[in-house]
């Protein structure tokens, strides 16, 4: 069993406490840190980490005790929106596990936080109690600074803990969702129009596909533009179907595909599927997987 | 660093001494066995294995001493031909080494059997110290009864031990090849003269793709025909180069791919590379999927 974990913590300047706090992640049994990366002017650092639902907890929880122990919210500025020391930690199924137990660890982690550290928590996405609680952007609008005020009201009442921000720590939002994949399609043209229009086609918000997020940019020095997308769910939204419409939509304005990127990790299954539809294989099973099959037998 | 081997074993009846020799694989460190199968009327097995060029090496030897112990190819009788009780072991290079080393393993391996049990060993493929000895079905031809004989003469004094066969154990043939994908397309019709002709386009021996062995046959069931490979070196001629040019050949026949199939185990890489033809990935690296990522970071 496989989740990915991708907490974010607001400290992103203090080399030696992001460093402790990866430290203390590693030393949870069952549990790996992939990579970890701060920005300084975002004042906030990103954790990947791997392992079992146990050691995902356990991981997790490691890095609480540090944050709140060494984070004060009352005194941190920083470029991007936060409500907490630890701001938001997603679960994310990869392998042998279901979204309903990420969603479950989701829950009792949260639960577990609240009762150990005093912090008020919100659920989100698949974990939300609640659809206007299940956008991350929704929940952590008016920031930490305005946090207090907002959980004053009965639409702000968390899930778990404290009906109040923790003094230093303010709160977390915990949840669970599917692995998000970063792709973008150039264009052979400088026509930002047309890229804009493909973008507007595809997107869920304006009529496109459920699980695709897209807009249309300029790569000035290429003299290109791009179809900026994350994609949020790959198995029910695949990166060929997405493709292959970029492919159609740009075609109609005599446009060709340049080529397409995958910026940052991107879980095997999503590439198999692009194989098995292109190839139009039959009956295959990700155990047929050499690289699968190894690692299933390594867990046994 | 990831290194297959697939020692083939002429003992397929007997299923104690395959459990013997499957637990003493087993029981190396370091080595995983992914899978082994025994053929009766082959009366031959097949064990699959992973590990680094250590562990690969000290379970090859456990097997070789296993089988020389129990296999006495003096009674041996089955339909598949065979030179020695260990008759045939490949090593593959699977991830983070080259092919150069696994044909540096298979000299090493074959030199510490040729010492070890006094058996005769011929390299081949990769290998190989001689371009007549580089294929299998060579080397096998007159089986372990022709052996004494063959041996006799100068073309096929072994590349290590003795040179005249192992009484009971006869010789073994050590080497190195890549991993081999058995892939097969159907078409949409029932002429088995089109499959045929398909076949032939693509295959090496009659002026196709350098590491394709292909075959047309009709599957009678269905009432449909097949074309039938053996991608034999899936980086040098890829998966999707074979599937497009058996596409367009097909349409030459007004014939449409029905569906195509990988018969047992195929590499991660074999199928990602279809992903980055068809949705022209550029840039795109290994370590972005996150499984290979995981895994090279649980070798460190």
């Amino acid at each position: 069993m496989l989740i990915e974990s991708i907490p974010n913590v607001s400290e992103g300047r203090r080399p030696e406490i992001i460093a402790a706090t990866a430290a203390a992640i590693g030393a949870v049994p069952g549990v790996r840190l992939l990579d970890y990366s701060s920005d300084p002017s975002h004042n906030r650092s990103v954790f990947t980490l791997v392992g079992d639902a146990d050691g995902v907890e356990r991981a997790v929880l490691a890095l609480f005790e540090r944050a709140v122990a060494d984070i004060d919210l009352r005194v941190h500025s920083g470029e991007h929106p936060r409500l907490g020391a630890v701001d938001v930690v997603p679960f994310v199924p990869i392998e042998g596990v279901t979204m309903d137990a990420c969603v479950a660890l989701a829950k009792k982690v949260a639960a577990e936080v609240a009762a150990r550290f005093s912090i008020p928590v919100y659920l989100y996405e698949e974990a939300s109690s609640n659809p206007a609680r299940k956008n991350l952007e929704d929940i952590r609008r008016g920031e930490f600074e305005g946090l207090a005020a907002k959980m004053t009201t009965p639409e702000w009442v968390p899930d778990f803990g404290p009906s109040a921000p923790h003094t230093s720590g303010g709160a977390a939002v915990i949840g669970a969702r599917m692995p998000l994949i970063a792709y973008n399609i150039n264009l052979a043209t400088d026509r930002l129009d047309v890229a804009k229009k493909i973008a507007a086609a595809i997107r869920h918000s304006s009529g496109g596909y459920r699980f695709v997020k897209a807009m249309g940019v300029k790569l000035e020095q290429r003299g290109i533009v791009q179809v900026s997308m994350n994609l949020t769910n790959f198995e029910k939204t695949p990166i060929f179907r997405v493709f292959e419409t970029v492919k159609r939509e740009a075609a109609r304005y005599g446009v060709a595909i340049l080529e397409s990127e995958i910026v940052g990790l991107v879980p095997s299954a999503a590439l198999t599927s692009a194989a098995e539809f292109y190839l139009q294989l039959e009956g295959f099973k990700s155990g047929q997987v050499l690289e699968n099959k190894l690692r299933l037998t390594t867990d046994d």
